[in-house]
């Protein structure tokens, strides 16, 4: 996806299991995806079972565009799992899109994946010298062919099993003919939760999800975790033995939706403290605090409110600008970040300005915001970053830039404020963003280069 | 369009016309139209002069899906002319896109509408009597067969002329085969603005498409006033003797984008002052202000930042609700509201809450939202309406419903505050939003139902 | 349309009226614009009337690409009126797709048309000084403004009155809110015939229509005559004063239908005959005659009929090549012509071929398949077509190239001859044709240039 | 498919496979998968390899509709394989649409298969027990997995074991990243023939391709040959033991294209001579004999020429009835059959008619046939059929119906004739077929169910 005006690192996928025999579980799945939209824009699917068989639609573009009313009425089932899924540019291909379905010897499977396995090339050079055949290049395939492969017995013990052999971040839901099970890697990197319907559950990456479903929350699915839901109930297996949490930070940052609470901390209410803790470390005095829309609003608001300083709508963000977009051609560059965020030159008239975002990854788009509101009459640009300099990839389902694009990882801070031409540039403290966070269980390897899952 | 968990009036349109010979107008027009595409989102398109014809790319859907590069790439030319259209159910009809475009006595012309003509039927009836044949049911194709009967010298004479019999608000861009026109109902009701651009210039129903298009805001549209752009500059005719101005106020409190400006007043400014007066009629005693984004949002930072209440993003917006949308089933009638504007509980959670919204229509969504914000744990939920009570529909370009539909019509402010559940109801005193406005030279007919045109 | 290996004059048009209120009149005329197809791949629509009001539905592509299931179960009404139309480069607009509907003084009416009216321009010229807008470039808007502007008292009154003022080639059928009506050209150079229904009317360009849509054959309209279908019957009126007929002889050479019968002349028995004409002019002696499929293939079968020399498919046409084939690029060229009609060297080799086919107009593909032919193994290749030279262009509707592209304009038959690489190269005689056709009340002014009516 | 009036076995499949590295071999495919669209309009296929990867575009529909200009131009590449496909009702799905591409442990392959593996069920579970996940229920994905699983050394050595597990008839094309591989199965029931390019080599399921790739015929592949081409040009190995050759007697008499050569005999020579046995076998004495057309007319030809009695195109094919057909509601069925073939009453009139169809599969089309050239005005209709009656289904890649619905499994002759409503109807002896096919080396097991393999 072409995201004009937005320079984030991208969640990779949004994964979703429904058990509610007797509701219209791909209609509540096809809305539940609405909920995990942001998380990925590429393509998306939907896989059910009605007890006997697996059927699945998946496409390439947005949930609005795979699937129209008439497929959404085909896929009739008794529990279902759904899928949305961004991806690098160049690894785009149609047959990437999930869930994967599969024929083996026990019956069929659907199995749908956010994260990534970092020994992923390993495993699957392995099964090839054991005969197994790919199809896609996607991590599922990997997966998948471990969990038939251990399949002895119990469907449970094979996933035991793989998780043995798996190492990375993942957050799985799998359907089988009469089940649908979650689980989460050791380290609980990426997210994934549970909720109580009238009559079955609900799993999903993020709880806003839950409230279309018309679920309550019941908890996070804790780290190494099994959980299958079956006719019986919802079942808890130990996959691994439990290792030291390390919750995605970024989700908090920028990733998931405000309305999302993430184990245990509220999405919003994060975003609110990393402002008050940035109000705390750069107090600085301007005339007005402006966010760049979404992300940075909460950030600023806790800001502002801290300071007592006005907050405005500084920036105003399109709302139509999509996947279908027709990239500016060289001449017109200078649109180019406009069309999707726009200086609102009447509130920044001759006004000293903070301007928060929440992470800076190449610093282009950066620079062209700052250019933008001093250009709308703004006599000084301030800037601050509710989260740490981004200065390593991320090889746990996020895709960053290649080391050598992250300013951050080129320049220092003195260098970037240069480069985006910013009056002066503050980057929330590492300390600060954990205290805004309340916890230390929280990965930030994009931040520190610590990588708690071998690479 | 279906606008799930949003029940306001609409615009019907947007229009657009550049004047440019040395610049890709086509080009400048599509990214133009995306500024605009809040004002209307059932057809876009976009015709183009290169001196000697015109040539015109139109179709149902957003402005991306009319739209691919191809098809810019073939509107080649030196003038041109965009447009957005929303449109009430049932009329949506694919002849119906704008600009329509004729071959007459004198060659092509092609014409954009925003507005209504309140004597649409009686001028139709008149002109089906010398002949006239009509293959679209807009009042673009009613002016155009006016403007080519009266055209005997000068298109600008004629022009004249057409306004002499034109009864309604109307903001209208015409394009010839060498010249780019703009002009303004004798009221000013609906809004135009005029750019210079580099060699050239721009009209724009709102200024936020200048920043788009490269031009540098210069004026609004006089009321009456004709602006003919062609090789030797910009030249201004009185169309019509100058009327009382009566730019539409709901312009500001809900259609037009915060960053543009409207006769000389600031959307977004005008939208934190209507919260700054709600604060200084109802002060109310709450926790936490919130806001039904993202048009109540200015408002109720103004009203929070008066007060010294914290503000809080209490509502979160779905932004992937679009026109593809399905339709939830009855028995998911509960889902509904939500999937637009879900509840962030872990902000509302035992606190008493001042909620704000720009306006109530029919008054159901309101009651959902008022239940969501509840049931999410709110203590209290104040509801705060920055307009007075709509009761009257809307005779110039924008679309409320029947009368009888309208809550503001049916019910006092006590039995809507009943209707909606909340613990108060309040909207803002005309006198209010006429301080907010800073001035009285505005149509307040859809609260008051004093029509300045007669209908 | 890109027709590949095919260089024949294209028909403009078909057209097609029911009337039948007990019927599904709109999917009768979706099956019947089937069997209308061939006369013209751009662009299909249908108009129907429930009594009250005109509904409308067309588009570019064919029939089945234009139409879905849904779409033809939305066009409810008691009559309709369909139309295919091929158009020549350039002007394949979407906005002159057919039927063309418009609202007036006295309702609505819609119009479709086969022909070309050749006084056109000029009538656009005057009907645009009294102030006649045109959204299209077809005749069908001219024709359509001239019956309006004529109405004072009955449609049929105005129908005679516009009827004077038209010149060219035409077969129309009009649909107003209570009836149908068809009419045809004072010369009667385009076909339309009448066929009964169980309880109503059929009008259609070929009687192949009448077969499908389950109507009885009674009669062709005759030229200048306007038949009227209501609620009272069939009611036919002198349009105009009946001029000599002048069918034209390609529909029944290479455009109708086999299965055919136009003014009383079955086409493929008067393609058979043609072949029986060859026969008698050039019986040569040869090994095996063969078609160019598919309108060669019924003189060819009389050609060897009658001379008792054996037929075989030594040309096979590829039923697959369409609209949107992705012509081959210029290394490629050699694959042209064979895409569509390749040769069946089994059949050909060491044999002394005649080759049929229905006329040549610029010589390329004929070249190429004389080529392929003699590439394929024959030892000889005469080549014999069932149409006199087409050496002047056609004004009545029929799609040639310009004069100077026509081979027969610029080369004598010795000379074509030598372009195509034939043995031996025979045109049917003039004499010839007329024999075969049984009448001289023919057009055949793309042979000899004598226009029956003014240009 | 929806074949309107065609009650006809069809062809699963075919195949082509193009190694020319200094040619645009894409695009080649794409013209050659044209030739072969007659053979499967359910899904189309093309795989690339540049030497190094190979690329896949497939998707559901005629190649035209599959392919675009664009789409072709990004397969580029020095080899090729291409596919197109018809599969029974139910198990149209996207995911089996081929070639089939994996990725395994020696890299890359893509396949595509024409025919039928009778022991696919078994070996797809004994490949199950080794832990082979399955994402397809085609036989492409089994045959696949035994390749991949047999790869020690060479490829060609696994296809070798591979070919020893398989049973059933198959041509199948093979993709590695460096050469081009075509098979064929030990009875070589399914047609592959190979032609010689100018610098390369071309693999089709019929010679009617290399026509259109440029490629001389060199000879068809042997039963149970692997044809292996790369850059040192064409390898043969015996995949197989030679069994005794068995080819599909029904390629000749309804599937292959006239212009094609199987196992050198022309098939449009084949059927005229089926025309010839007929007419020793049934001289009758008629007035006209017709065919039914397209796959009817080579033996109508045969037979009339060989009695001297007239041939008359009495049945008219309409060409554009396709896919997206809509399909008659019940109260239309009358127009069913008529849409496709409709009957030349101006031909059939008052005569004595023989017609000649290539099969009855369940006899409802044909009846509709006799009753319509009846209802045409013909006196007499008598039914030749160039097949014998088919009575069993087929096992080895053609779809016919189940045998309880095949109306020759059901009654005998006279119960058929009877059926039909014809005066007389008379299939082609056993003895007469194999006279015309010159051959006794075919398998005729739908005639008289003796299988050559075992099912």
């Amino acid at each position: 996806m072409f995201e004009l005006g937005e320079d984030k690192p991208k969640e990779e996928c949004g994964v979703l299991g429904i058990y509610a025999p007797t509701q219209e579980v791909a209609r509540l799945t096809y809305y539940g995806l609405y909920a995990l939209q942001h998380r990925g824009q590429e393509s998306a699917g939907i896989a059910v079972s009605d007890g006997l068989s697996i059927n699945v639609h998946k496409g390439m573009g947005l949930v609005s565009e795979v699937f129209s009313d008439s497929v959404v009425d085909c896929l009739k089932g008794k529990m279902s799992i759904g899928h949305v899924r961004y991806s690098p540019t160049g690894s785009g291909l149609p047959a990437n899109a999930q869930p994967l379905v599969v024929h083996y010897q026990k019956g069929m499977m659907a199995l749908a994946h956010n994260g990534s396995i970092t020994n992923a090339l390993e495993l699957r050079e392995e099964l090839g010298k054991n005969g197994a055949v790919f199809q896609t290049t996607i991590d599922s395939e990997v997966i998948i062919n471990l969990i038939t492969r251990y399949r002895k017995k119990s469907l449970e013990d094979s996933l035991v099993k793989t998780m043995r052999d798996l190492r990375g971040a993942y957050a799985l839901v799998i359907l089988a003919e009469d089940k649908v099970i979650g689980l989460r890697d050791p380290h609980g990197v990426r997210p994934l939760c549970i909720g109580r319907m009238r009559e079955g559950y609900c799993l999903a990456s993020e709880s806003c999800v839950l409230d279309i479903t018309g679920a309550e929350f019941v908890r996070d699915v804790a780290p190494g975790e099994i959980v299958v839901i079956d006719e019986e109930g919802l079942h808890s297996y130990r996959g691994y033995s439990k290792l030291e949490r390390r919750s995605c930070a970024f989700e908090y940052i920028h990733i998931a939706r405000p309305d999302s609470t993430i184990d245990q901390l509220s999405v919003s209410e994060s975003r609110r403290r990393m402002g008050v803790e940035l109000a705390r470390e750069y107090p600085l005095d301007v005339d007005l605090v402006i966010a760049v829309p979404d992300s940075g609003t909460a950030s600023a608001l806790g800001y502002a409110t801290t300071l007592g300083i006005p907050f405005g709508d500084g920036i105003i963000k399109n709302r139509y600008i999509h996947r279908t977009f027709i990239r500016p051609t060289q001449e017109m560059r200078e649109v180019d970040v406009r069309l999707k965020l726009n200086a609102n030159a009447s509130v920044l008239k001759d006004k000293r300005i903070v301007m928060v975002d929440d992470s800076i990854i190449q610093g282009t788009t950066s620079s062209k915001l700052v250019a933008m509101v001093r250009n709308a009459g703004a006599k000084e640009v301030h800037f601050l970053i509710s989260s740490p300099p981004v200065a390593y990839p991320c090889f746990y389902g996020i895709d960053t830039v290649k080391p050598e694009k992250l300013i951050a990882n080129q320049l220092d801070i003195e260098g970037i404020q240069e480069f985006v031409g910013a009056d002066s540039l503050h980057y929330i403290s590492k300390e600060g963003l954990l205290r805004a966070l309340g916890t230390d269980c929280v990965c930030l390897a994009c931040f520190d280069g610590v990588y708690p899952i071998p690479i």
